[in-house]
């Protein structure tokens, strides 16, 4: 199977494959240059292949070309690879050991698709980008295998709710194999729980390595899959300005185990400040609420706050109710991308609501207080981050032109123009300068909106047998895609919240504010949600929320 | 308030306080036998407060007696001591630091109550017993101090459905505000998130120490809560036989956290066992359910964990569905206190539904395989321990005379008659073996039972003003507690039960299993749940489970 991928690799490049030099390098400094751009977890791998490989450490990439006529390597100069050829053990190997160890070492995987197979679509990812792709595919024209780190998607906009039980967790998450059931039904489709570590779009590869994966035979367990088509849809990273102290003390609202931690967190704080003996300083402490960010997330989180403590702090905490206050700390202006009268109004209303706003730049983070670039000290008892995304690791370590903000330069048919058969869409993505389009935000209306065309240009191409990998070219790929934008809507709490309906920030349209708004809100987000289970969840969490009040239960 | 509490002791055992000897010991000797027998935790508290006691560690608990002329201290030899005395610094420290000293180095916490003050019930534990109990208290006659390392009531019976997802964990968690709600309303009544690690009868305290304490000024932190009655509640711990591997290993299934770390890794392990190249071996390890211990939670887990294979595992996970296998392991005959007729069904529906039935003793358990006492290995992926439950470290600790199986004894109104305004009940008390009564099973409906005729001795007793310490003795108690078994239910999975309404063993009575038990089976659980908010959950997830599936993200 190896042969059968290098040989098609090798037809495809054959007028350079023979030709091109590459830049001398020895294998130990690339090696290196990458690893410390990555994961721990990825290090320690790097270490012990490193270990393997220092008797052909001094063999440099023009030694390896050579090789290339063997018929195993491909070292191309087009392409990218982010995680270089050498530290897959079974390239170098095949230099000095025998078939049979080259055999032993290589990774397990999924070989690539013989021409009487289905071509294979491997998406990386589950948020909302990957989910609408998945949803959309038509399983009788691809095969399609989904790696990510969690198996189900999470319906962000309703994310923040979950943390005060407001919503319970389930209900906002979907899991992927409801979202396309073939993934774990159909025999050449697959689901695996893992994380993407690098790519090879030469060999047409992804290496992963599964998550928690305690008990396998050897950790941490690697494999590969070979693909036609590869849709990165990985997401983004929460932006921590490298600012000391962040990721270790704050809590990020991103994954459904966030808001977990959150709510845990919350709970266990409220209880310990009722022990006898605290001190009123320590208990203000503990009861101090501190968002940082005030974009969409942080002000509906602010909202969600102000509601649980309005009514069931004040109603079933009365011990400790005067001693909790929520602080959302922004550097600039709170919903900066809102139109300027729903900014007022969801400033005055937070206010209203007992949020404290608060203007400031953070220093330093610490355990118990939080240090502003002013000098001011802020003791906290919950600190919450959400200050927008960037690029994850993975994404920087990729070597392909770049779209302004560090991620994966695409084209206007959302492909990454640089190698073939590869993909990428959501926050993960941006258009090219070259395509003079901006860069569009991290939401999930543009993550969807991508997801839809990318699958509609799949199936359409898919029926011309435009699916095989290295076979799009000839097709016609129809329209460009044009994203237009729906607005922009936030809940601010106490049944409000503000929906613009603007194209753009500086465009003129229809925005309002109140609690019409919160029902457009509401019922907009309920027909959003994927499943109708979790539809009728949501309505069910709602109405018990109103009549019984939120559940304060803290699990585990 | 020290000293009134104190005063107040000395009032009542002045006959014997000062003409009493105890033996003689040292106080490091007498340290170190307790600490043999406490958690870890606890522990290091002990090493570190050793570390300030070194000095007077040769004063004899004979010197320590003779200053309880001094008001501060009352060694009295009736009573009984979880932690003694020498264990907490304050007693020491009196003797050789100044007053201010002393003060500084107590505990925290909520002192006696006044005599104008209504009288306080310390409540330990959040189970059948305490929350019945608490739900019942009157609370315009006493203050209550509800004292738990979780802030909810578990619905045991339903826990096992929710490790496949036929309900949602939240649907079995009842929040103890909302059982009683003057816990969080109340002002003198209080819910401390916290481990009670002693306690000292003569003076009326019970010793704590709070769970989870990131980020309070002292960890451990540290208090101590009076109480005028005390009623002990705390449950009891899993069985391991200190067999080699159970804690490390396996997992139990007691709380909501146990439930959802089973699910969490059961979808694991179905994940994990579809990626690419691992072995046919290592797949069916990975697959394989082991349950060890056929009591009725065994047996409810294995059917569901068998409907959840039938339903849910053949439709939605077809790459695996052939490898899934449950082992139920017993040593003797599954579900022993039903029917045999009963027992006989069981068995054949089990058998039927897939599940494999074992006779076999765990010698030991290791990471990946367990060894039976013949020598087997069983290598499992997911191994749940269910094999009873016995008497926790505090009950353990405690000196008191103990009824059989190491319960703290009581008496046929609750007391443990040894000491004064200390109760107990539920799985961690049993009858003195001169009661002539028999220890009572560790099931729900004895200890709900025990919660409600102890609530009413108490509401009873309040009215005729003897709430307060050392005040219940004039006051007539009433009839004594007599349990009278209403029967047994397990359910088997796929829509069938056992219903067994003997009213112990021997006798004979009505039984039946099948459906019509399992429609009894469910309704009789729907209507035990506490609240009508649960009540709605747990009817309204049956229903969507049976519409639309279990759901299968797996969260954190």
């Amino acid at each position: 199977m190896a042969w059968q991928r290098v040989t098609r690799g090798n037809l495809k490049q054959s007028g350079r494959a023979f030709g091109d030099y590459i830049t001398e390098k020895t294998i130990q400094g690339s090696g290196e240059g990458v690893s410390s751009s990555s994961t721990n977890v990825t290090k320690s791998y790097y270490s012990s292949s490193f270990r393997n490989v220092t008797t052909t450490s001094t063999i440099n990439s023009n030694n390896l070309r050579h090789l290339s006529s063997f018929g195993s390597l491909d070292f191309g100069t087009r392409g990218f690879k982010a995680t270089p050829h050498y530290q897959f053990p079974s390239a170098e190997r095949v230099m000095e050991d025998s078939d049979l160890e080259w055999e032993n070492t290589r990774l397990p995987g999924l070989e690539a698709t013989k021409p009487s197979e289905k071509p294979r679509v491997v998406v990386l990812g589950t948020g909302w980008a990957s989910c609408r792709f998945l949803k959309g595919i038509d399983t009788s024209i691809y095969d399609v295998v989904c790696i990510s780190p969690r198996n189900h998607m999470v319906f962000t906009p309703l994310l923040a709710s979950t943390c005060v039980g407001t919503l319970e967790f389930r209900s906002v998450a979907e899991p992927v194999s409801r979202i396309q059931p073939a993934l774990s039904t159909s025999p050449g489709s697959y689901f695996y729980l893992a994380n993407c570590t690098g790519l090879d779009t030469d060999r047409h590869e992804v290496y992963c390595e599964t998550v928690d994966n305690v008990g396998l035979p050897n950790e941490p367990y690697r494999f590969k899959v070979s693909y036609d088509k590869l849709v990165i849809a990985a997401g983004a990273e929460p932006l921590t300005f490298n600012i000391k102290g962040v990721k270790e003390h704050a809590f990020f609202l991103r994954e459904v185990n966030h808001a977990q931690e959150i709510r845990k967190k919350l709970l266990l704080n409220l209880m310990l400040s009722e022990n006898p003996g605290i001190s009123a300083e320590e208990k203000k402490r503990l009861l101090h609420c501190v968002i940082i960010g005030g974009g969409p997330t942080g002000v509906e989180f602010s909202g969600e706050l102000s509601d649980f403590i309005i009514k069931d702090v004040h109603e079933r905490y009365s011990h400790v109710k005067d001693d909790i206050r929520v602080t959302l700390i922004e550097a600039n202006e709170i919903l900066s991308s809102f139109d300027v009268g729903l900014r007022q109004y969801a400033t005055n209303h937070l206010k209203k609501s007992g949020v404290q706003l608060m203007r400031g730049v953070v220093k330093e983070v610490h355990e118990k207080k939080l240090v502003l670039s002013d000098g001011t000290d802020v003791p906290y008892g919950l600190l919450v981050w959400s200050t927008g995304v960037g690029p994850s690791d993975l994404i920087k370590s990729l070597d392909v032109p770049k779209a302004p903000g560090g991620r994966i330069g695409i084209d206007e048919w959302l492909r990454v123009p640089s190698v073939d058969d590869v993909f990428a869409l959501g926050d993960c993505a941006g258009f090219l300068e070259k395509t003079g389009k901006p860069v569009l935000p991290a939401l999930a209306q543009v993550a969807e909106r991508e997801g839809k065309y990318l699958v509609d240009l799949f199936n359409h191409v898919g029926k011309q047998n435009g699916g095989k990998a290295y076979c799009m070219k000839n097709n016609a790929l129809g329209e460009p895609f044009v994203y237009k934008h729906l607005g922009s809507m936030a809940s601010v709490g106490r049944y409000k919240a503000l929906v613009d309906l603007r194209q753009d920030k500086d465009s003129k349209g229809i925005s309002h504010a109140g609690f019409v708004s919160w029902l457009i809100w509401r019922s907009a987000y309920l027909t959003r949600v994927v499943s109708w289970r979790n539809r009728f969840y949501v309505a069910v969490n709602w109405a018990t929320t109103f009549v019984f009040g939120r559940d304060n239960s803290r699990i585990g």
